[in-house]
């Protein structure tokens, strides 16, 4: 049986996991689903990368789990990635769910297309907590696209403003070392009409996926939410993605 | 419930939309299936571009629709693109199933693989009213790939031949001000194995698509011709591409 | 009703193919599955890619077999394509599943990442009868991907070195007059989760496929060993693959 630690992406929290989580434990697994510092309704948001990291850190330290298969999902890329970098020891398998793999040195942002940036830097500079908010246009024709438009709207209303970290350029020679040398294992869960990066030149996979070397790739029908679309579904592919 | 236009593509008329028609209608939604001017067995087929959009405007107009889900598929895509331009106030959402969707001042042939175009300009020129014929070996190979060969027969009986607009050059100037100033909503339908156009340099999506802009992307597994292998699943998807 | 002679990849014999060749015979098909030369479990390695090809033209013209649909996994593809210009007039129908189709004058290595060059060449310089093992931890996350852990160690179990062919480079002219001829049909069945050449730049489907000219396309979901992991779905998709 496996222990999961799912991390979440931008604009979510841990309890978007709630029923994939449930999925998972119905089938014997664990599932641990925190939120990462800076994250949720009334969170305070002007927090670093470095400080939404340390939060994973130490919840997986402070439950003392090990052998961990750690999701990470969109932005939630980027913190599983130098999660690792401080408790490899404790992480058995790496799983990117349309998440961001980045090489290192650089930002989010520099992974993102253009009309990203120019939407939400600005955005940001206007915010007083530098938060920013995914207008509902784009969640509902490019992030839950599968989704009927009650769902879209109830599922929009979870989010929360996301702290600006995507400009933050990311040190992650360590990370790589540790998946290069074998020391953890890579999974890729790719969902094949997952539109919040396009499809072509700045598409998750294989422009992603490919960085981590050898690795595992899956992948299942859906839009980048199919934690609200189909958790079921998703709970089993991350199963087939996390298994040994 | 939806108002569909379904607008078949080259060498289709109406009537292929049937089987697909009867599906929706079953699920309350209304379909109309116009035959573009120039198409269909025993048309004349010396019709310009613009006549047969004027013969789709006309058709919406007549029959007084509005909130109108205008679906193109294939050449089809052609023909919505411009009839938007004419009545955008009737027009709600365009769905593009595999279907072009050119640059301003482009056209058919500008987006079609070379060996279309050394294959239908010659025939065009040799016959009389200059219309053109899809040959049964690209059809049973590149087009209802997923069907057997009594179907690829049967279907290809109801084909005729097509008018030859595909040089035609058009202005979508005004096309592209409605789709990007958010007044009509885009959604694009892909069939995973559409060999009509080939992957890779010339391949439908996400060539075409990426020139909506804010698009909702539907697929589904199938060839160009789902209409005749798989009309209750293309029904199904063309509710999810055209719904809210 | 169907003659299939199906042609393994490389590490796998015909035995690989005992449960798909129940399935297409369970269905009225006949199918044959002979071990190419140098393979399988205790044969001499030391043969050349034409000794495997002959050792596949023998067994067809032994059992004279004619109206043959000829199937080829992987490496195979190299083996059907040579096979067919030797006796075109028995073949009907090549099927590349997830298979080499190298342009003329090229060698299989010629078409593989860079990563398998630099692992398997000096593997094979160190080989007494240069022969070459893929390594377990590739097999487990690139190859059967879509397998759990003891489905690929119990699969892994039925493989055997691989006479080192992929350097050889083969003159294809005639296969390409044949095939660019109509002669003989083809058909391209494509695994969308098959990451044995990754996705992308080296990717099978549309890098291989492409250079069949006019070709029925045939998908499935699954990694390169559905042979293992799915063989009633790989049966199903090679009747469509291999169908008239």
């Amino acid at each position: 049986m496996i222990t999961f630690v799912l991390v979440h992406g931008a604009w979510h929290d841990g309890s978007a996991w709630n029923p994939v989580r449930q999925q998972l434990e119905s089938q014997g697994h664990s599932a641990y689903t925190p939120t990462a510092a800076g994250h949720g309704k009334g969170a305070d948001k002007t927090v670093s990368h470095a400080q939404s990291v340390q939060s994973i850190v130490d919840f997986i330290v402070q439950h003392d789990l090990r052998e961990v298969v750690l999701v990470g999902h969109s932005y939630g890329g980027t913190l599983i990635s130098k999660v690792v970098e401080q408790i490899p020891d404790r992480i058995k398998r790496l799983v990117f769910w349309n998440a961001f793999v980045l090489n290192d040195g650089e930002s989010l942002n520099d992974n993102a297309p253009p009309h990203y940036r120019s939407l939400f830097d600005p955005m940001s500079e206007a915010a007083p907590d530098k938060a920013v908010m995914l207008p509902f246009p784009i969640w509902r024709e490019a992030f839950i696209n599968d989704g009927d438009l009650e769902l879209a709207q109830r599922s929009y209303a979870q989010l929360s403003p996301e702290p600006y970290q995507f400009n933050e350029k990311l040190d992650l020679k360590k990370f790589y070392e540790i998946i290069r040398s074998g020391q953890v294992a890579c999974s890729y869960l790719n969902c094949s009409e997952d539109m919040a990066l396009p499809h072509g030149e700045w598409a998750w996979h294989p422009r992603m996926s490919s960085r981590l070397g050898l690795f595992r790739l899956v992948q299942m029908p859906g839009s980048h939410e199919v934690i609200f679309s189909n958790p079921a579904g998703l709970a089993g592919k991350l199963i087939e993605a996390g298994r040994d």
